[in-house]
């Protein structure tokens, strides 16, 4: 017998229930930003490939300077200068320098740097150098950063812009990821019509759909939409089996009455497995999941309000597990701007706009009599409010997500 | 005399010294995801746009129904049904009901809706009804989530899955939004080779185009690459003025010597007007800003690292004054995972990994020596510890900075 789950118990289901994929593609890394790395990415070569300076100054022997100061310079010869872009062919014998400009590199014999301003050129052929240097002073060695078997980036990392710069540093120059997720929508209901169309009377647009296709843009998967399906179960059965076998996952966002829910269970039930007949959460309760297989097949709310966050809580770490993709999404503390009643004995979901305030978040939350419009537009981000709390004081600490 | 300026007065600077575009471009939703609108989007329609019933149940009118209950139930003729997608063709008279699916149409004359749960059908055209109804009870009046006139965005906004649902309710298929900013990126030094190809003595692999390619890419710039210029002064001048030419923005990214950045400065002043010459912080001192026009130019430090944290903290505030954009970076409260020591008389950013440890973060500072791949890979995100701040403790709480 299937019940209600509690959102936590849908999370642990979805963990248990769903593997990651094995599919894998190589992209360049100038396509690679938001994808996941579906292996570890271990450096082949050194960085830096040469021993090289952190400054401008005079590279020496350390040696040569001890005891130097203002009033007693160690007087060097100079032996010419390292170009940018060329490997060191100065060569720098006892008692003689090397000028070296920032990331050039460190003539063999050399062990430290000398910055520029520690330094006088005399202009005669020599230099003096007025502090002292000491061994491995302003330069990083040869594999300092990254030598051959280091392992930079590990499988299942979400690439974000300084890991292109990493992958770049190393000459990685494609990677391999995840590829993209294909996400069937579909929408179902004798009342929607496409939401470019007028509704007539008793009718409303499909917000549902373009929405959703939006938060899977959002994060990464492709939507495949497949329309809007009446409330005829055979249509709605051909539909659904032609999603799960094209696509990755299938999102249905049911109609708002209970008999297109339960035909929806049906569905699920004769394709693969249902897996939860509702969640303990306002707004979001008639939400169902089931798999074809190690594909997800999730059932949401016709209200969109309650559609979204039923895919922010549960399509989003669904889509997570299918890429072996590590989750970042952490709540950030908020001060709230205005009180918030709830008391429903299963947790509540409040949409909230958010501001700073002298250096302090506030959220303030979004109230609505079933609103749509008036709960999604402009909204920051969601709180959770627990089944067993009956509400939240004005100026009272709580987790905020971003939405 | 142009002096270090501040982070704080440099983001300043940014605000008063740069406006927001008038561009603007028509563009549907399903493409509008993340663009920043231009105008305030007003209804012209209403949501919803008839009286909707919340719940299953039977649509009368309440007096009807006054002092009924479980023992003595009201007793009303069945008018007949409301069928989802059609307008509530039903009528309703003095003491008779109709069945209405939830989100189905009110027939005229009644105001409220009894949940099926306290109702009986007495299968012989008779409904009693268990519960009392009270005016307004279980239904949404038209208009009352949105009406023609009501401000549903504001212009500035970027846009949101959330809020996409939201257009979609109102019919608003098409919106107003920025054209995406065209970004070019140049690369300075004689040192540089692309990523791709393989350094030679004395050379490195160009770090920055790919990453600052990334980072526009992850903030809805167009990233135009205008390839590696070596550090020849006119070479470089003339690219640097084609790219301000085509361009929105122009990123310079210098070679690591001083020399490079003395040229850049030049150039800058010689195209439009130096706006500043190094910032009090560490990495990214030498970054530089001027403008030509309304044009910003940025030049940022060689060093990846540097790079990357410099344009973090002022290329996206940028794109964000062009933009018109609202900005909605705000830092996350964790507690240092380990001490971190600074003590540079100017501000020090340090890249850092996250962690969540019993539903706290955790924030662990990436140390290294000038490393480059070791600050950038993997890490999650930053923190800046404050010029006269010597560092701090292990277990403090800190911001960090998502990236």
């Amino acid at each position: 017998m299937l019940n209600v789950k509690t959102p936590e118990e849908v999370l642990r289901l979805i963990k248990s229930e769903f593997q990651a994929l094995d599919t894998c593609e190589t992209v360049p890394i100038s396509e690679a930003l938001g994808r996941v790395l579906t292996e570890d990415i271990t450096a082949d070569e050194y960085v830096p490939d040469f021993d090289r300076s952190t400054v401008d100054g005079y590279a020496l022997r350390a040696r040569d300077t001890f005891g130097c100061s203002d009033a007693a310079p160690a007087v060097l010869m100079f032996a010419g200068e390292v170009m940018m872009g060329s490997g060191a062919r100065v060569s720098v014998e006892k008692d003689s320098c090397a000028y070296v400009p920032t990331g050039g590199a460190i003539p063999q014999g050399c062990d430290c740097v000398v910055m520029i301003e520690y330094t006088e050129d005399y202009g005669d052929g020599t230099v003096g150098i007025l502090k002292p240097g000491a061994p491995g002073m302003n330069l990083i060695f040869r594999g300092d950063d990254v030598f051959p078997g280091k392992t930079v980036l590990k499988a299942g990392r979400v690439l974000a812009p300084q890991d292109i710069g990493a992958l770049a540093a190393i000459g990685k120059w494609e990677v391999p990821v995840r590829p993209r997720l294909r996400v069937g929508v579909i929408s179902t209901g004798d009342e929607l019509v496409p939401a470019n169309q007028k509704p007539g009377p008793g009718q409303v647009r499909n917000v549902n759909s373009p929405m959703l296709a939006a938060l899977l843009t959002e994060h990464g998967a492709e939507a495949v939409d497949f329309g809007i399906v009446t409330d005829d179960e055979k249509l709605l059965w051909e539909k659904t089996r032609a999603a799960t076998e094209s696509c990755d996952a299938v999102i249905l966002s049911g109609g708002s009455s209970a008999g297109v829910r339960d035909a929806a269970c049906r569905i699920i039930d004769s394709l693969g497995e249902l897996l939860l007949h509702g969640i303990a959460m306002k707004p979001g309760k008639p939400t169902i999941l089931g798999k074809v297989g190690n594909k997800p097949l999730i059932g949401l709310p016709g209200h969109p309000v309650a559609a979204f966050f039923a895919a922010k809580l549960f399509v989003v770490p669904l889509l997570a597990q299918l890429e072996g993709r590590r989750q970042r999404s952490y709540p950030v503390k908020a001060k709230l701007g205005e009180s918030l009643n709830a008391n429903h004995g299963r947790m509540q979901i409040s949409a909230c706009r958010m501001e700073s305030a002298g250096g302090e978040l506030v959220a303030f939350p979004v109230h609505s009599k079933s609103g749509l419009i008036t709960q999604l537009a402009g909204s920051d981000g969601f709180m959770m409010i627990g089944r067993d709390c009956e509400g939240a004081a004005k100026g009272s600490e709580t987790d905020v997500y971003w939405s």
